[in-house]
């Protein structure tokens, strides 16, 4: 069993134990993911893009950053298995199309979508 | 390698390939967490909480929820990577703290934080 | 002059005063605007729709969501002023476009773009 | 009646029209509101903070950006308007503490809450 799987194993056992399942529809879950994914974004809302990198190594933020990236992720992992979804394969597949919609030559030094 | 540490590894030379690492802030990658959760949310806005599983299995929203669900994860994967965050083990130790903040007994059934 | 606009140069003398326009580029306000937005929707998050128009009348929950929704509008109010953008104005352009995505006759009473 | 009077009562009407009130419940809206505003957000993603004020004056984007200013604030306005808030009063009441959270000679210049 992988890191990811035994992750998973435990979120599970938290909800279950708490019965929290009746909450975590994927509705619910969406919304949670999103909800803590705003919670990132505040700590970096007043920094600039030049401070943004230092600002993540300074060890006060980077404790509340670390906690917001979590939650982003336990909601996200949460979510995934609701719907029965493999987030690893979903990347790839996802990672497949990037691959086609953002050639390598096109794409090289730019942000937008170059097709 | 595990599989989380296979897909960071492609995820880095998608990136490294487009010389995209100059967008790629801290900043910049919470920014694109919470618009790829936002389009995540946009798929269950107008669906009830009651016929949310049913909907998630339904095969064309279950395509782009899956596309969706790629993106928050390569945008998180990404950002952890930028800032050398290992995703797994901060969803440990935040787990850790979950357990704290909600005991099982004063838990059970209820969404809102107990103590 | 309208209450809108008494509100936005209350806005203006508030930010003016503390110099704060040099954290105010529309990037930092549009993540504002996005995690406060995030804030809102924690609110919710755990809420069944049968009980969220309930909820939001409870005294304890109605002060938080009000303060919310206040977060959400001064950072609206203060991006739109930033870049020189009428938002009443905007809106009804906007929904100008809504009347012919959403014709009256194709759009009763389903939530599904129809065009 | 004034120009966000105006607005509200056009909103109403577009949304009585469609029969949309059965989806509009606070916790669709909040939704709503957050999914909006990922989409505004998505448009300053890979904008560095040094350029978002000229990037939000050329025609393409600003176009762009316009609409979805104005679709969080129709959805900002739907969910004031679903739950009997008055969004400028509620703008006041926070600024009155914002006043307090943020006094004027500890705050100047710094974008952190000082008390």
């Amino acid at each position: 069993m992988d890191r990811l799987e035994v992750t998973l194993k435990e979120l599970r056992g938290f909800v279950g134990e708490r019965e929290w399942e009746q909450f975590h529809d994927p509705k619910n879950l969406a919304m949670a993911i999103s909800s803590e994914a705003g919670e990132l974004l505040a700590e970096y809302r007043w920094v600039n893009n030049a401070e943004a990198d230092d600002y993540s190594r300074q060890p006060e933020p980077r404790e509340r950053i670390a906690a917001e990236v979590a939650d982003v992720g336990i909601a996200l992992l949460l979510f995934c298995d609701r719907i029965g979804l493999d987030l690893i394969k979903a990347i790839g597949e996802k990672m497949a199309r990037n691959r086609e919609n953002y050639p390598l030559e096109q794409s090289r030094g730019r942000w937008d979508r170059p097709i």
